[in-house]
């Protein structure tokens, strides 16, 4: 099980300090928590994960139920062990990644945003590679093409096998376009898996509860009233909020009157480094994120000078570190001439620094709104 | 520059332990030396190479001439600061890239140890991408095809400008089944730049030259004599010394006699794990070689058992390390069974913990043949 308590609530904003207590350590909150899909950390060994400061991670359901398979993960005792992680981990549902792609493989795109033109996309509609039933979905393997099924009682007991400390609850996630009605008829289904995800629940691990509703505001109260009704130990908060920018926060302020102060929320997939303080003067505790980890791997680090592209000629000879005022290893022990050297030589020990360096920036920037939050500046 | 003692020679074979200054510190002999191409050993950041137990690196000329080139290396300082590597350095002289792209390419690869049918590689014959001259050759780069020119004179000049603690003489390497009166006449031209590579040098950094003859022992012998009559600080052995493996300890065993014993010697490119103790036993004092790093990116790890391909099926629910009697933090911190997953899941993670397993374990295995040495049991 987990507790929590909030410390500190800004005078200025929604903003909170807290801390979540888990079987596997404390969570200074906000906190942003780093994905490692497969149980790893993308290009990071775990062992230098602590240096990165990171206090949790977040692991992906659908792929490690996969590959390798939760009795694998069992065996070792928990994730903790099998990737050699002693500190918090949470896991989603394996939702998201259902349908994302299922629905993603039948537009060609796995993230749909670019245009709003699926009205393909309509109440009873099916994507093709997936059959979304009562009970949870039939979809195929993307690693040897056979059939699987995923509902609440699949998802959670997987969950629990993996051993994560703070799981979530199955859920449907509608496209991003999604008409009204589907998102409506969906909404309920969710709903519905949410009740059964509580009821499968065997062992002590925590389970948050997922609010959706997509980018209609009614759908999210409704969504926000609802799930906080039923006894889950914390609150997600996941799929899309709508074409633009403010959507987000908007709806975050929207919903924010239903959630329950003395209990953690956690926000689904949101990290961009300018989204950041607005999500957490909505009230967000925790949120998970591949920004920092996926443009390290296309070459890109976060500084305080913003987000730059290390293979740039103009890197070519510098002397300078990533950022000088980051006091990770990677700044302390190379150049950024060097790591763009690495970068155009195709060395991939490159994408491990600038992975531990952006991991490093993300949870140094959020330790100071942490502050900010303290000294009621945020 | 360098000093070299040995502390003791074992009653047994040639085999010696001894120890080698240099301005960045010593290095315990005989020591395996990991090979840096690129100022960075592929898929291991530099910070995490001192818990290999690495003593030295040996980093190529010719790569790094071709990128980043020397300048930015020395504006740096050294490749030390460069690499982050704040330990000794070794740079071989270019000679033997330029000339295996060269011949190999004509020969449609860069391993021409297959056929001995090369009798187009006669005294006079040229390769194609590639001109020897009297001063040295003229190449195209492999990263924009521009034409480049390396001697002796150019190879000391980037490699005191790389800043290594040892250099080596710019030399030819003909092709593995070259006939005798093709090696004759170019040994003749690498004693003349063996002696161009002293008069090169400005600095301080240690020289050693390189003793070639191919498979001829004439002209190793012949070789052997005269390289070490000039005033280098030490000696390579250089170039394919047959087709079988014992051709190997045979050639090294008929130079042994001319070597001084009071200079340090590095065989160049060789240590698959079982040739080293046999090398060793030649009175060989460092080596450098591919073959851990190499397998580690393809999924290799060596062990007490041998060497085991971590992606087969049978590791899957292996709870044990790579190794129950390494040391390494890789085999106390993760399962084989996680390292299989991993591989499994194209995780380059992978390959870093499996390099740095297989570095750590030449070294160790080295250490133990010192100790071997010590005790006179070698």
């Amino acid at each position: 099980m987990i507790s929590f308590s909030v410390t500190h609530t800004s005078d200025k904003s929604n903003a909170r300090r807290g801390v979540l207590l888990t079987p596997h350590g404390e969570v200074q909150t906000p906190a942003f928590i780093p994905v490692a899909t497969q149980a790893t950390i993308k290009a990071l060994p775990t062992f230098l994960l602590e240096e990165t400061t990171t206090q949790m991670i977040i692991a992906n359901t659908y792929h490690l139920h996969l590959r390798p398979g939760e009795s694998i993960i069992q065996n070792h005792g928990s994730i903790h062990s099998f990737m050699g992680w002693d500190h918090p981990v949470m896991t989603d549902s394996g939702g998201f990644q259902v349908f994302s792609l299922g629905f993603g493989k039948d537009f060609h795109s796995q993230k749909m945003t670019s245009q709003p033109s699926y009205d393909q996309v309509r109440e009873g509609a099916q994507p093709k590679l997936l059959t979304i039933g009562e009970d949870g979905v039939t979809f195929t393997s993307y690693i040897d093409g056979k059939e699987l099924f995923l509902g609440p009682q699949e998802s959670i007991t997987i969950q629990e096998q993996i051993g994560a400390d703070i799981m979530f609850s199955f859920d449907e996630c509608p496209p991003p376009f999604a008409d009204h009605a589907y998102v409506k008829t969906s909404l309920q289904k969710t709903h519905r898996w949410a009740q059964h995800s509580l009821d499968a629940r065997k062992g002590t691990n925590a389970l948050y509860g997922i609010i959706q509703g997509g980018r209609y505001k009614d759908l999210r109260e409704e969504s926000a009233r609802y799930i906080t009704s039923l006894p889950f130990d914390g609150f997600g908060i996941g799929g899309e909020f709508g074409s633009k920018k403010e959507d987000m926060t908007t709806m975050l302020s929207s919903i924010h009157p239903f959630l329950p102060p003395q209990k953690p929320r956690h926000l689904l997939g949101v990290g961009h480094l300018e989204d950041i303080p607005l999500i957490i003067k909505e009230g967000v505790d925790t949120f998970d994120c591949i920004v920092p980890t996926h443009y390290a791997r296309h070459g890109y680090a976060f500084t305080s000078q913003g987000k730059i592209d290390i293979r740039k000629r103009i890197h070519q000879d510098s002397q300078d570190p990533l950022d000088p005022s980051c006091s990770c290893r990677v700044c302390s022990h190379y150049s950024t001439g060097y790591i763009h050297h690495l970068l155009r030589s195709h060395e991939i020990a490159a994408l491990s620094l600038l992975t531990l360096h952006n991991i490093h920036y993300f949870h140094s920037y959020v330790a100071d709104l942490r502050t900010q939050i303290e000294q009621n500046k945020l």
